[in-house]
């Protein structure tokens, strides 16, 4: 077993070294592998996804990864700025379904901003398309306008897409996974969420998932515009099971469900291809303000070490005793700065690691 | 001064009622002329927005809207839809610009999902550009994928654009409504949200803004993804001032910022062109749940009527009259069922218009 470890920049390189520790303590043999991607591979190589970090990432089992960014990079152009580390990593990993769930840990319903009965046990997973959509749709540039409101005028111009095959394939990855949860309990339902009373991507969208929904007869479909299904997170996110969306929607969903937890340093990711090969990384970002200080939380980069022992190593009883480990470490009222509140104890990003270590 | 009256659907008839209720019992002379739309109009005339009523639209000096659509016409083709009318009339009046006021009054605090200390005191402003971006843009339609993912499958697709006059007249409106909000005692700040990390329309849009900024020393501009607006309003909307952004993440950020207050039925919303003419409706739909029942809440209604008095009418007494009438019947403790709580008053959609009027 394989694994690329990528941790990036600010915070990145401080949480992935606790998730490769608490890795380590279990009696598994995992061949690791470090390289740099984002700014820190800018800096060094002048690329934020250089060739032999693509080619080890494509090596391995799986891809282990923190977080790139940073303010210094903004002005730089476009191509080499570090987010496109991790659009580069998705696209030639084929990397397209995305995995977020958000989750309320009962010990921390007070860090949400909403009130504790609105949030308490929420348990929804939101799976995003990641490889199509306007991330990655061609043409898309600057021209003169020939047409629409002011022609003969500067404007700039990207294309929303989405193929049947593409839809389809995440259709069966958001049922199948109510299927999974479902068996656990959950209620056995897909939201697919799309703007299909404008867009015409989204009427194929919302056409196709109810095509597959057609071979999933245990799993309830439901279709909701995205619009509302912004009002309806904030309004009741404990109604959704499963939520399935598209590449740019999902991005504003996911995080926007993340943040209602109020402890979106909890929250684990994963990226899969067909291969089950996969990138995992926290949902958080880089946090230049905080890094290097060793106080940012490194739970959501360790529970996505357990997603991705379940996920791509097949080592689904070692993500659980890390997720118990978790667990435990929240009972004993460990909390690093973030999710601290009055009546707990304030530990550091390493102390933090070090505890799980201990609870495994 | 004409006013061109569309109930449309839904609790649409009922809650336009009462605003005209209330416009009726100003001193001022108004001509208004009702038309149907949306769902009504096609039951009468085959289509949602009929010319007879777009021609009478064009001519008054503003429309006062209700709401329109039912799940009845969701199989309908798309251009029968019934909010195909809304988008028909933004695009032939050149509607360009949306104001959204997410407020939240003090006696609805805790109709929130949020806390009452994160939401208390919200009054926040969402300016919208109406008229471009992806819901306007041509080309769009299906087609064979010719590259890609799946060459050679059945594809839809959109187009993103927006031309550089498009960002500069809705940064024009943003920078003077928050001129106009500073003078009232905000802080004086536009937050520019879009997603320049990823979109080419985005990084125009990023970068106009950046040079109409320059226009407005006295007004600070900041810029924010679109993922992290959709996080930073549930975790700290105060934060905001005004928050300008595209048609169409501006109708996600829009919806879910409503929402955030609780009650979305308190909302109003004001389309503008470049001639002061205006739409004027609530920031929720026709609710067709409850339609007929007498029981929806028109004060979003009509606190849009006060905004069309402001914006398009000349009228600002007028308008600060009718707000000061709705601030005083939630000081009665009436309450339409949607902002129902214990300890209130609970009042039909007639009763809450008629305690409106009593008020003026
Ligand atoms: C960094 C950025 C390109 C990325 C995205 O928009 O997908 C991020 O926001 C995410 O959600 O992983
Ligand atoms: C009805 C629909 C086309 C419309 C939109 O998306 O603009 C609505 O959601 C709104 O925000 O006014």
């Amino acid at each position: 077993m394989k694994i690329a470890v990528l941790p990036g920049d600010g915070i990145g390189t401080e949480i992935v070294a606790e998730a490769v520790k608490v890795l380590q303590a279990l009696d598994l043999k995992f061949e690791m592998e470090t390289a740099l991607v984002g700014g820190a591979a800018y800096e060094a190589h002048g690329h934020p996804l250089p060739e032999s970090t693509l080619k080890l990432a494509k090596e391995a089992d799986a891809v282990l990864f923190g977080a790139v960014g940073d303010w210094k990079y903004d002005k730089l152009d476009r191509p080499l700025r570090p987010e496109q580390a991790i659009l580069g990593l998705r696209k030639h990993l084929g990397l397209f379904a995305n995995f977020r769930p958000a989750i309320c840990y009962e010990q921390l319903v007070g860090a949400s901003s909403l009130k504790p009965e609105l949030i308490a046990g929420l348990d929804i997973l939101i799976i995003r398309e990641l490889t199509g959509d306007i991330y990655f749709g061609q043409p898309r540039g600057r021209r003169i306008a020939t047409d629409g409101h002011f022609p003969g005028s500067e404007e700039a111009f990207d294309t929303m897409r989405y193929s049947r095959p593409e839809i389809e394939r995440i259709a069966h990855v958001a049922f199948q996974a109510a299927r999974k949860r479902k068996a656990a309990g959950s209620e056995g339902r897909v939201t697919s969420v799309d703007k299909n009373n404008v867009l015409e991507t989204s009427q194929l969208w919302k056409d196709v998932m109810v095509e597959i929904g057609l071979q999933y007869t245990d799993i309830a479909l439901d279709h909701m515009l995205v619009d509302n299904a912004a009002m309806q997170l904030v309004k009741a996110p404990k109604k959704f099971d499963v939520l399935v969306t598209g590449n740019m929607f999902g991005d504003i969903l996911s995080d926007e469900a993340s943040m209602l937890t109020g402890s979106i340093g909890m929250l684990p990711s994963a990226s899969m291809n067909a291969n089950n090969q996969g990138l995992f990384e926290p949902s958080h970002g880089s946090a230049p303000d905080i890094a290097g200080k060793g106080i940012a939380n490194p739970l959501a980069t360790i529970l996505s070490a357990a997603m991705m022992l379940r996920f791509s190593l097949n080592q689904g009883a070692a993500a659980d005793r890390i997720e118990a480990a978790v667990k435990s470490v929240l009972e004993q009222g460990l909390r690093t700065a973030d999710i601290y509140s009055a009546g707990t104890t304030r530990v550091s990003t390493l102390e933090m690691g070090d505890a799980v270590v201990k609870a495994l």
